[in-house]
């Protein structure tokens, strides 16, 4: 067999992996930044939600996004078993791992906007929901050969397709369950509600800087030219620029050197180098992550003056920031790349505004069909299951008690959440 | 040299890598899934028992594998140092390092059994006979061009020889040490003696999913037709199946959506298709998954009813859902795969019984046989060392303290557990 | 283009991934070291001075290393943004990549040093200018085409360009720094300051363990030959020796089978093959491990009777072993292995003295220049700051409420620690 071949096949299955590897990431960045009464339940849907959108990939999510079909969606290739057929430079199973973990991430971080009280069903259908009909189409549009794709959209690597769908559906999602208890006051003000362990959020975001090498360097599709090494420099520095950026801003206006903020930093600078790392020359993968770390400041701030609860701050790291690396590659990207990468020149390339018209109008168009399916599937439910969040004292409680019967830290609850646990030795 | 040879390498070194990263899932699991008390010991002890293996695979491991020898042990090449020699596609020092970390793998399953109340001297001592007498004969049995392997067994990657062989290991020890204080009751009741965190344990299922790639994909041994592809295809369906399987079956049998039950749903498929990952179709691994989901179910269900105490569920997911991925391939191994993979079709393609019955011998045999010699070395153990278990006193402070002179959570255990520990400031 | 080139890359793209996650390695090693008032911060600047590496890397770093210049330093390629140059078998940004992921890792070495009692300021400006200052003139000594690369120097990963130079700014800092309050009594004796979470520690260097398949691994900067099999054998060796030898020597030294001392050993083993993992047999990988884990536990109680403060063993782990590792390839060098890798034979070998007259010099060299511009830069920060340290309130407060604002453990933290302290629900 061509090695060439075999050679895109290696290197895409490898991303493949880290790709999946930060689903570790998202467990710990989850977990550590939401409450004890909550981990267990938290870590754990994050395992059995890659099932289901794994299985529902399976039937029909690859169908819909690479399928025969229309500008909208995809329409054949369901039930994916083809042992032999090839898609590009790959092996289709090879194409087919990889874009299933891709639709996995996109759903996990819908889930940040569900975080310490939504039902347990709530996820389960919402899983199935999201996986089928929204992911799938807007992975059409943009990669699947649907209409943005035909416009001319550039997102190397999933800014939109994958974080601001993610964020659409998470924004959706927190303005139906309202805000969690405790947060906000009625004179108006709000609470900081701590995440419990900052060690499982640092090394949540190391392990999604480092999955973000398949993510982004995975996206080539094919090893020629040896490019990912171009996307892992501006991905580097991107990250890099935007935890510095995020924690000098924290520091600078609220006097505190705040470590969540710094963390969000440098995931607001992997989020908006996801679009346009194939694009930018290296000094520009700077200011994009710097950009990136700084607007994560201020979107925080302004979610919460909002009064828009958003526990794990996908509103922020994965939508503000993902439409800004969407609209960066309008802005940066340089002739040379863009003709390597089949895309337009920047409006700093003399490219004019045509590139960043596109982007604009891909950013509107995926983020409000995101937005509106998430809403209408999430208002259904809320009819259907009699509301979609735990009842109050099942909320103070805590999820792991009462969606699973069992705190995730048995021996580390204070005793008035253990009332109605029982264990052994 | 040959660029087919070196990729192959490639893709085995980073299969190697994947596969002893599982080594850090298991750290997780098996810490989360005790209790505080012992989880410093539980986590160290991965750590050096690898350490051991290595050595003791080093030195005679390999060699009754893989030596010349007979149908039962090979006898050539101890303390391997060969830097030339080549192994089929690989060199020999790459394919070395890859069963290397199978080996290590095998005892780490085999502790299960162990947790909680061994002392430290069994560890140490069981880790250098298992690596040495149990895991390499049957290893030979199947992959050496021992009798099994005469016989046509199908084992891709290890349902019987690595989960398989660790849980009849973990069978005997569980047996011989006996239930963990306060875990069965004196009239005939249990108690659930919950792990102690979660998070860890969902962190360390999806380190162990992501290494899975790994230790299927790199069975494959060689980069031709990028089959691996196909391996990732089938091993990530019957992970999925098995968790969303569990979750279904643990709610409607207790009214309860247990954790841990679930996360052993997604083992449990990744155990079972491990054997058949490369003979399947996509909608069979499916089947598999969820097949081994519902029974990792009803297998922790007989064994906590058999007043056998299986810690970290290693008898139910890797010796039932071992034995149940063995079988599968015996149904469901289609005829063209079978072919490529220099296997039998199974009974639901018109191969007939011989391929399920051929199955059959080598899981009694090879259970058997790690059962017996098992129980004979703890046996002997427990004479020589006056007993396998540490006193009471000590189970219930910990072992942590009772073996390793300190906690593994200093500032954190109750006051009662502490009086004998020395901190400082 | 050329697909030997192409393999190269891929190969060495996935080695800086691995380098990349020995920060996590780090991360939960560091965190779990130390005290859980100190956590989040010991995490999170993990994080932020990644980031600082990394763009000073970019900006003058890799200048100072392989940029024209003399053979103290190079002094061209700043602001790296070449996207079509190669490096011998490498694209230039492939290289670039996984460069950058060294220096980050001498970086955190460092730290180990400072920890849990340096300002946050102190971090930031030390970050800075190690990164530029320090690391990249000795690998440019070494690596970069400088006077010890000349000499005939053999490091073959860094047990002198990474280890041994982290190691010596980490000794320079701890003691200008002085111990942590409560670390030695008035009448001499020293107390043992447990760290919080030994399941972190054993993880962490789990995770150190895989990465440094990429460290070592990736040092061959090709894959012909396929000679990255060989050294991961040499490397896995020399981690088991490391972790057993540890084991013994404490358990016979001290009756207290202690867990830091023999993961430190694990670690020791690594650090020590650095050097020599390519030029040595696999029965001498296991007697360096062996002999690593050995002068480890004797480093350990050294520092501590001689009044020097090492919070995370850094001395010891990155410095005494890295000093062995450097030497023993002056023993074990083998002459058909030092010929293939362009060195010269060991003692043992009939090399005589000459290697080993070669490695002493740069070990003295190297460390002298690093601990002798640490200590002036942090001398020089000492007077602009006002003091390298937090005041004695904050020490006993914890770095994450006295620099960050938050406790990395919320939830966790005793009362009379949480006094100033607001939080949500």
């Amino acid at each position: 067999m061509d090695e060439m071949f075999l050679m895109n096949n290696v290197w895409i299955m490898i991303s493949f992996v880290l790709v999946l590897l930060m689903q570790g990431g998202f467990i710990l960045l989850e977990a550590g930044s939401t409450r004890m009464k909550n981990a267990g339940h938290i870590a754990g849907k994050t395992i059995f939600t890659v099932g289901i959108a794994s299985l529902v990939f399976w039937a029909v999510g690859w169908g819909f996004i690479y399928g025969e079909g229309n500008a909208f969606i995809g329409l054949s290739d369901f039930f994916y078993g083809d042992l032999t057929s090839t898609d590009g430079g790959l092996m289709g199973t090879t194409s087919f791992v990889f874009q299933l973990a891709f639709a996995a991430i996109a759903l996990t971080i819908a889930f940040g906007g569900f975080a310490e009280r939504a039902k347990l069903s709530v996820y389960i259908i919402f899983a199935v929901a999201f996986s089928a009909f929204i992911y799938p189409v807007i992975a059409h549009w943009i990669w699947g050969g649907g209409w943005l794709s035909d416009l001319g959209k550039q997102d190397f690597a999933g800014s939109t397709v994958v974080h601001l769908t993610g964020a659409a559906a998470a924004l959706a999602a927190t303005i139906i369950l309202k805000p969690r208890i405790g947060k906000f006051n009625k004179d108006g003000t709000s609470n900081d509600i701590a995440g419990h362990n900052q060690v499982y959020t640092a090394l949540g975001v190391l392990l999604l800087w480092v999955g973000w090498f398949g993510f982004n360097g995975g996206s080539t599709l094919e090893v020629d030219g040896a490019f990912f090494g171009y996307v892992a420099l501006t991905t580097q520095l991107a990250a890099a620029a935007g935890a510095v950026a995020a924690m000098i801003i924290v520091s600078a206006m609220t006097g505190k050197n705040d470590i969540p903020t710094m963390l969000n930093g440098a995931l607001a600078g992997l989020v908006a180098i996801t679009a346009s790392t194939a694009f930018v020359a290296p000094w520009a993968a700077v200011v994009i992550g710097l950009v990136a770390g700084f607007i994560v400041h201020f979107s925080m701030v302004f979610f919460e003056r909002s009064k828009i609860d958003d526990p794990i701050f996908a509103l922020s790291v994965h939508g503000v920031a993902g439409v800004w690396g969407t609209l960066s590659t309008g802005f940066f990207a340089t002739t040379e790349l863009a003709e390597m990468n089949g895309g337009q020149a920047g409006l700093f390339y003399g490219g004019g505004f045509s590139q960043l018209g596109v982007q604009l109008i891909s950013v509107l168009a995926c983020g409000i069909y995101a937005f509106l399916v998430a809403f209408i599937i999430l208002k259904v439910l809320d009819k259907a299951l009699g509301g979609l969040r735990v009842s109050e004292e099942e909320e103070l409680i805590g999820l792991d008690m009462s969606e699973h019967g069992s705190y995730g830290y048995p021996e580390n609850m204070p005793e008035e959440n253990k009332k109605s646990e029982k264990t052994g030795a």
